[in-house]
């Protein structure tokens, strides 16, 4: 016999199912899930904690009419299951195959393309607002972790959703992890909730109590009557939301469908902005993912049964980063980490666990780490912010006005620049050179391989300016010696010779290699430099290329629309005997999914079009 | 006699004091602030508001050893009055006088930068635990107002410092206002606190009262115990945020110094974060600024008897976007308005009256306005978001990541771009060219004079994706005949003709006709263009001086790193057939503050220094 996912055609047939089929539903969706993931990699701890979540919404809403957007999105798979993908599963996160975030070229059912955290009731409230002023009726819901709660703009969205009043449905997923653990102040909130499910009772109890006192004379009954009102206001759960203007329900088991539907159902009739608190377990289901939910939070292929990986791990840039950090902190007391709820990804598991005091998980809260860190860059410590280059973006006014302007010692270290592969276009790293280098005051490093992380990063703590190193997801492609020491602005001559310049950053310097390789077996010989600086520029190195005439190829992991290349161009276009320059780079364009090697291989970033570009330039040289 | 004022040296005066000269000193320092804002203009009413509290503050705390960092900056004149800066006030906001926010440069009181709005916790709280860490022990007090509370990167900040239980002390200084009136939930919040000091009252009456209950039988009296804790830990005004993890201690009157001064002795002696909750008078002690706080917010010079502005106001661009905003908005009814916070410095007071459903003022929250947008715009509205450049700043990842990924219609109304002149270095638009332009599907336009604004914005409300319109503060210098019609990415021929052409970008084309005749007196002729687009480039155009082997001049109010003068570089050195670009615009630093006109001359961007720019370019023209 067919099961239910098999017979599953659209969102229509989740309405026609009963209790009992939607609980094996569940089930059915859970196998699928950690099938596919499996096979192709993906979000899997938290899909697999909104299955009934996600089902429950199906049942109370009509998405004809209603819209839903997922915050952060990677927990949309259900979603995607329930509206027309469950067949290209397969071809999850895959080149050319369906994304790991909502796409609204993927379904109609996609209302808002989400990937970075915390947008989701800003969005919803937008929409709400387009929906009340167009006199139309449909339901708006948001669905947002308590992780990316504490992110700015969701607070910023839930102080406006507050004032108005708009009629808006928030779920809040609670799972007390966002990728790791959770931390901060909110999150403590939460939780007193959480584990105080008596309010409630207590509140009924103690107003049952009240009505039974006899005769204790008026004076006493007025101030238990003001008392009662008193409990009435105070002693309700996410007393917090409720003063802000939004109704608070919960909070609920947010595996239980039927409880779901119903409280969904009654938010529905209310013509105010609800927050309905569930309670989820990440990983529901599937016992390795339960377990260590931090790991299946974003796992590559892994054998379903032992739950373990398929590949064993590489060494990496972030590991690196990571060893190297706690060593230095070993020597230097004033060192200090800050992490933005990335503690495992940046690499500084080992680091917290050495330091827990010097360590510092701020939450999914970017802006507020950066000035954190500027703070404490301004009375003595040396602090060394690890962040992805694309959520680096949210603190854009952070890095110029908070640390750059006041020229404070602070590091970034900025992981996953270039392409990050199969997470696509959300969360790709390819602008960081273009926004950092406009920057007055900051110094950005860039390690050719994996063994020059380390001296860098000893050598950015030790001066007295903002420096952002930035490096790739993963690991090296081949073995290069790495340069020990620095000097400000000064790059790296790495091998050949000839008229042609390649002046490539970080990671691209192994591609630059493997094209001079490529080009040697056509007996063309070309200069690779690294600038192991992207700022400020080597200018004496610039002008010696300038005299001796030769053609400069850029080459960086960033758009070339105001990036490195465009940096280096506009220095070369000051001088009056101008050389010829190639700016290799990402168009001015969204990078979607897939893997590493393809995406490069597409924009011309490998070895093999790095030669083409050379070739192409040798051909132009001769007309010159 | 001299004053007490006259008489001051330095903060130790301020501690040998009785409360009745402090008192008396309040007097005086109103009296001084009113006058010299008087003929400066600058930040009065805020400061105005906050004499008493910096006095207590210096009354309580050695700066000598503890730290206090004023939110946004604006509010510090009392304190650089009171740290050896009160015979600079006249040079206050001039070019090359004290600044008007706190400077690190300018006395070693001022001990982090501030400008933008609700960077003050997270600055503290690095420096809270940089001393901790260093097992000092001094004091560490952030300064901030409810407007800037609504912040998301304050709301981030309270998060994390409720978590670790760091001794921090911050005052929140509640006055109900931000620029404008304040909006939004937390607002709300604390209004509630604010209008129920019975709060504290009440839960006193309720324990006496229930000590004086006899005879009820254990059951009852355990259920009244219980009640009793339960209101100790409910009726508390700022449960929130001691639910959070931070002692809340308040509502207390901001103009008592005795008991404000009391108050934060006793925090002094807490070892852990506390929120002290004060109510000021925005304006405080002047007639006209407390009546109107908004106007006094930040003034030019005015009139002190009569409260009346010196200049008559001048038609400005902020001006003549709001008038069209609401001519608009008559004919279209998906045109809505968003702001943060800046709705009368945007121009869009007239609109919030007259479409007073329409109109959106979301609290300090730029990130939060962005999505907000996106939203709105994918479901049929059409929202317009007007917004200093600087603070646009805050949104760099919502613009990038859920307006422009997406395509979405919005429009944003950049006003202030360029040199903003007085408010210096952390309010300089000089940034936006240079981040808008990295961002693919972004459209990016500016008028060349007030008049064209209003096509400009009609224009761009009728196309299907998002697009910036940069114009600067204050008014025009020359008249020009505005351009009434619009193509995607087609730029304006102006004037003249010759080998040269300026092509110049907003207000900038002004500067450049002035140059022009300049150069006509000598017998020069050039080509002078309006780039309307920053992006996409005429390229047709382009092409074109390429063919006539023209030398380019590029002029914009924005750093030349990555900005309009760099992507029309960067796409000329595509070309085979090379010609000469010149890129003027500002150098990679942060500037100052000081009046427009100066700053332009500064910086060679005034006619003059057009003049030159061509005059050297006509000499090298010669060589080549």
């Amino acid at each position: 016999m067919l099961s239910l996912l098999d017979r599953y055609k659209d969102i229509n047939d989740i309405k026609k199912m009963s209790l009992n089929q939607k609980k094996q539903f569940a089930v059915e969706i859970r196998r699928f899930l950690i099938d596919k993931v499996s096979k192709t990699g993906g979000h899997l701890a938290s899909n697999l904690g909104v299955v009934e979540l996600t089902l429950s919404l199906f049942s109370a809403f009509d998405l004809n009419h209603d819209k839903l957007i997922w915050d952060v999105g990677h927990q949309a798979y259900v979603h995607k299951i329930l509206t027309g993908r469950k067949d290209s599963f397969d071809t999850l996160r895959q080149f050319g195959g369906i994304s790991g975030f909502p796409k609204r070229n993927e379904s109609v059912y996609d209302f808002f393309e989400t990937g970075h955290s915390s947008t989701s009731i800003s969005a919803a409230l937008g929409m709400a607002r387009a929906r009340d002023l167009e006199h139309k009726n449909y339901n708006v819901i948001a669905v947002i972790g308590d992780g990316a709660l504490t992110g700015g703009m969701a607070l910023e969205a839930l102080n406006d959703v507050g004032y108005r009043k708009t009629k808006l449905i928030i779920v809040l997923n609670d799972n007390q992890m966002s990728i790791g653990k959770n931390v901060g102040g909110v999150s403590k909130y939460l939780n007193k909730i959480r584990i105080d499910p008596k309010y409630n009772k207590f509140k009924k109890e103690v107003e049952n109590k009240l009505k039974k006192i006899p005769n204790i004379g008026e004076g006493m009954a007025k101030y238990l009557e003001k008392l009662k009102n008193g409990i009435k206001q105070m002693v309700v759960p996410g007393m917090f939301f409720e003063d802000m203007g939004i109704k608070y329900l919960g909070p609920i088991d947010g595996h239980n469908i039927k409880e779901l539907t119903e409280v969904l159902n009654s938010a529905k009739k209310l013509n105010n902005p609800v927050l309905i608190h569930i309670i989820t377990k990440k990983g529901k289901g599937y016992e390795f993912a339960e377990k260590n939910p931090g790991k299946f939070h974003g796992i590559g292929p892994f054998n379903c049964n032992s739950g373990e990986l398929v590949k064993t791990s590489i060494n990496t840039y972030s590991k690196t980063f990571g060893a190297e950090m706690s060593s230095l902190a070993e020597k230097d007391k004033r060192i200090v980490a800050i992490t933005a709820a990335m503690r495992d990804g940046t690499g500084l598991k080992n680091f917290a666990e050495r330091f827990p005091k010097r360590f510092f998980d701020v939450g999914i809260a970017e802006q507020h780490a950066v000035t954190l860190a500027a703070g404490m860059a301004s009375s003595g410590l040396k602090p060394v912010f690890a962040v992805y280059s694309t959520f680096l973006q949210r603190a854009y006014d952070q890095l110029l006005h908070d640390v750059c302007m006041q020229n404070l010692p602070v590091v970034f270290a900025v992981d996953r620049s270039g392409i990050v592969g199969e997470d696509g276009e959300t969360h790709q790293g390819i602008f960081d050179l273009s926004y950092l280098t406009q920057m007055p005051n900051m110094t950005i490093m860039s390690p050719k391989c994996i063994d020059e992380l380390p001296y860098m990063l000893k050598w950015a703590l030790k001066q007295n300016f903002p420096i952002a190193i930035r490096y790739p997801r993963g690991g090296d492609d081949i073995l290069l010696k790495p340069l020990k020491n620095f000097n400000i602005g000064k790059w790296e001559y790495v091998s050949g010779k000839g008229k042609i310049a390649l002046i490539a950053q970080g990671k691209m310097v192994q591609h630059a290699v493997l094209a001079s390789q490529r080009l040697k077996e056509r007996d063309i010989d070309i200069k690779i430099i690294s600038a192991c600086f992207a700022k400020p520029i080597d200018k004496t190195m610039l002008n010696q290329l300038i005299e001796e005439r030769a053609t400069i190829i850029t080459i960086e992991d960033n758009v070339v629309r105001g990036g490195l290349g465009s940096y280096i161009l506009e220095y070369v276009n000051t001088k009056d005997n101008k050389i010829k320059v190639v700016n290799l780079g990402f168009p001015d364009e969204f990078v979607q999914h897939g893997k590493v090697d393809i995406l490069y291989k597409l924009y011309g970033l490998d070895a093999r079009g790095i030669e083409s570009a050379v070739l192409k330039t040798e051909a132009l040289s001769h007309v010159f």
